[in-house]
């Protein structure tokens, strides 16, 4: 399958330039179109500029040139690392206005992370902003034939462009089309590039709005990375709908409880370390206004207490199930519905399917555990080049999600664990595989075990239980230090154990629920 | 292309029964998808009457298990003859659950017009409610293949079902299966049957939903018969948003206006002519409430002095362009695009384009009137068993509306004229060639011209021009009466002028314009 992923991207093409009537899989390019619907409306709001969707239109146009004069064409998969900037989204537009498939990469990655991806993925060319440089830079030795670029340099060396008309660009989607490749660590620590369609993305903006509503003011937020699938949401859903992303280069709570005061935002996404520090940041006489009708929190269950705390400063929660694999959003709680089902992350959007299933994969009835399944359009159609684990994981035309809960008997979903090999710290799924592999690369460590346990900001933290080959020493200070420089920063352990050896069952499987125990017992 | 569309009706199928994975062209069935949701929102007010979807769900299965019972397959035609009422609504969602697709027959035909639509369309079955149980009892003879069954004992006989549980449907819906064949009488005379498929009318949904915003508040009224394609979109989009549909067995001014005030009505569909007389009916000291934040005027150009008196009587108009081939909406102008854009029909809807073509067939520039052209994924796929009309229709990719305005230079469409053989009155096409047909089978009619004339209430109506044969004579009421037994009462013509003979051009041509200003001038 992982072949035909990689084949199956198609050359930009026009549907009217193949005389070929648009099938009803095809639907305009969203960001022209909306820019002929909507040319004075604000698109983007960032730092202290202001872009309409015709001068983001332009913009993109310029920024397409660009990167076709650098050689990008149809079928390509384009990388790109850089902040939450005007920068990233016209990058994100113009590659696949080209008809090329754009690779966000995660900024906090190390070079050595990062260059795994851009390999995996074979990307012909790497696009950076200016904060990214030198990281970029870095990649040099790794990635030889990826070219790099600096984005600053695209509109301008082909004349800025902006009033050159839109330029080529593709003029309708088909919606089996390759649109994004969005990468995470992967179970067995490497990488593993998720394929989203235009149509996984378009289906998912629309359950959302028929899930969350739709109005003329609406402004949403985005202080998420770009680079996740809930940030990258947000900058397509403004285009369809057609309303302006409020966008931060970073989460800071003041300024984002500034935002939400001064710019009539109505909806933010956040994850629940987030949402914490906003509540903390603010005084309790202060309420938020009431144009503020939805507060997004994703990226795992949100704490009761905080939960409590929402209620009480009447701060309108929609707690929400997503994941990559499905282009964000499966489940959402719309806020009206938050008091009567305390803990739910909601029922399933329109064009969603959730199941709970069983170990024999049978469908449980409500209010039995098992592994949470999804099915619909929104679904990836699989893992680039990696057929086994895309089989896997949409065996019999569902995705398995490998989280754990149950649906209440009137469809509403109880996410109960992520799978135990999963640790969600402040929104980022982090795979204790892949650290371990890490921490067992150092000469002293003879095995590792790596889990999450409770933590009231983000959710989880990384904690690790290592047992030493005999004779030799480390601290535990130098296992972290070790650690910093092989992985982003929230992955790396907050602590780590001494034991002399690792609790396991009879077949010798890690048993990771002592683990944890022994962790919070100490 | 005709034996194409009909056999590629597909067969009734589950995809989890085929365990094929649901593929990113389907979607969950939308009634039962939506009763899972929102299984207490109240799905449709009638009379007293309130179903929830979860009410509206059981007896739909009630009503498939009936239909199933008479042996209503999957890919049949099941014709639909009925008033405004659950019985209408049941029975289009119980057939197309089953796989078959509903050709709902207009209830203003005469019994020869319908028989030949159900002969056209093959349907096997003619569902009809007590209203028209006469009509259906004279069509006995004419179309004697197809069975005829009163709604009322479809979910009767079979136990009424309503605690049954939900019954044999469709787990999912491929976007590509036919739903509905909507039928027009077509230019020629004949009736001409409209494929749309489920992703024709979910697109239609998704981008009215885009264009005017979505709210949990929303309550659509429906007095627009159900078999125009304007009134069935309602109840899809109903099924879709989650919002209730109040449904009006017919158009009377005094109800619109009491259920807009009592309640809470947000958005309701019209023609010219019914607007009219609601605010004929209304005190202009009584003003709308303001919960009512969306009037869609369709089926015709609004006329300025009724655009100028909701101005001042504050009520929000949205003016909309739209056609049976493109599952309803086109274009259409917001509300409060309304006073910067008097006269428009607004921007085309985000999953629709439109272009004004010249007569050689390429796009004009801004400002120039010519031929208007949609595409996307909400234009149907042809017409049923009509391959050269289907062709013609849609040469090039673009559906060829035969109607002619033109786009200003920021995208908005004002339409100036229907085709000259249509005649557009009270929002009801009626083609000049079926009723210049029908007078021509009078044995005194040598030749006849139809066309309309403007009228301030219905927008327009139905004039004739004849001359007779040699030595015969006949009178205007009699002529009128011939055609009363034959037509529909709104396709009858309300004045018939005699002439020695018609206006011509040199090819032979009828000059319909010259036959109009003479009925004008006199």
């Amino acid at each position: 399958m992982a072949d035909t992923l990689r084949t199956r991207l198609p050359e930009s093409a026009s549907c009217a330039a193949l005389g070929r009537p648009a099938s009803s899989q095809s639907v305009p390019e969203w960001l022209s179109h909306r820019a002929r619907l909507s040319p004075e409306r604000p698109a983007i709001f960032c730092d202290n500029d202001c872009l309409t969707f015709a001068d983001l239109d332009r913009l993109v146009a310029a920024t397409a040139r660009g990167l076709a004069a650098t050689g990008v064409r149809g079928g390509d998969r384009v990388a790109l690392l850089a902040r939450n900037g005007i920068d990233f989204v016209r990058v994100v537009h113009a590659v696949t206005r080209l008809g090329a498939a754009i690779v966000p990469l995660h900024a906090r990655w190390s070079a050595i992370e990062l260059a795994r991806v851009v390999r995996d993925c074979g990307a012909t060319l790497l696009a950076h902003d200016d904060a990214n440089a030198t990281t970029a830079a870095s990649m040099a030795d790794l990635v030889p034939a990826t070219q790099r670029v600096p984005i600053t340099t695209l509109a301008e060396q082909h004349g800025g462009g902006r009033d050159e008309g839109f330029g080529p660009h593709l003029e309708c989607m088909n919606l089996s089309r390759v649109h994004s490749v969005v990468y995470t660590s992967g179970t067995s620590g490497t990488p593993k590039g998720t394929v989203l369609t235009y149509g996984n993305h378009l289906w998912n903006a629309m359950g959302s709005a028929l899930n969350l509503g739709l109005r003329d003011d609406d402004r949403w937020l985005a202080c998420l990375p770009l680079y996740h699938v809930g940030g990258l949401a947000i900058l397509l859903r403004g285009v369809v709908y057609g309303i302006p992303v409020v966008l931060h280069e970073r989460f800071e709570p003041a300024a984002v409880n500034r935002d939400i005061d001064e710019k009539g935002i109505t909806i933010i996404s956040v994850v629940s370390a987030m949402l914490v520090r906003m509540l903390e940041e603010r005084q309790e006489s202060h309420p938020y206004p009431p144009s503020l009708r939805c507060v997004l929190v994703g990226g795992g269950p949100v704490p009761h207490p905080l939960l409590d705390a929402c209620a009480r400063r009447s701060v309108p929660v929609a707690q929400t199930y997503g994941l990559t694999e499905a282009a964000s959003q499966v489940t959402t709680l719309p806020p009206g519905d938050a008091l009567g089902h305390p803990g739910s992350a909601g029922k399933q959007l329109f064009f969603a399917e959730v199941r709970i299933a069983g170990k024999d994969g049978d469908a449980l009835p409500p209010g039995e555990l098992g592994e949470i399944l999804v099915r619909g359009p929104t679904v990836t159609p699989g893992y680039l080049d990696l057929p086994q684990e895309t089989e896997a994981a949409l065996r019999g035309g569902w995705l398995h999600t490998g989280d754990i809960g149950y649906l209440d008997a009137e469809g509403y979903l109880y996410v109960r664990d992520r799978r135990d090999d999963v640790i969600v710290s402040g929104g980022e799924n982090v795979y204790a595989a892949e650290v371990e592999e890490v921490l067992c690369s150092h000469p002293a460590v003879k095995e590792a075990g790596v889990t999450g346990v409770p933590d009231t900001l983000w959710g989880e933290r990384v904690v690790a239980t290592v047992s030493l080959r005999d004779g030799v020493h480390v601290s535990e200070a130098d296992l972290i230090s070790f650690c910093r420089s092989r992985l982003a920063p929230y992955k790396i352990p907050r602590r780590v154990r001494f034991a002399g050896a690792l609790p396991r069952n009879a077949a010798g499987k890690l048993l990771r629920r002592a683990l944890r125990e022994e962790h919070q017992r100490s």
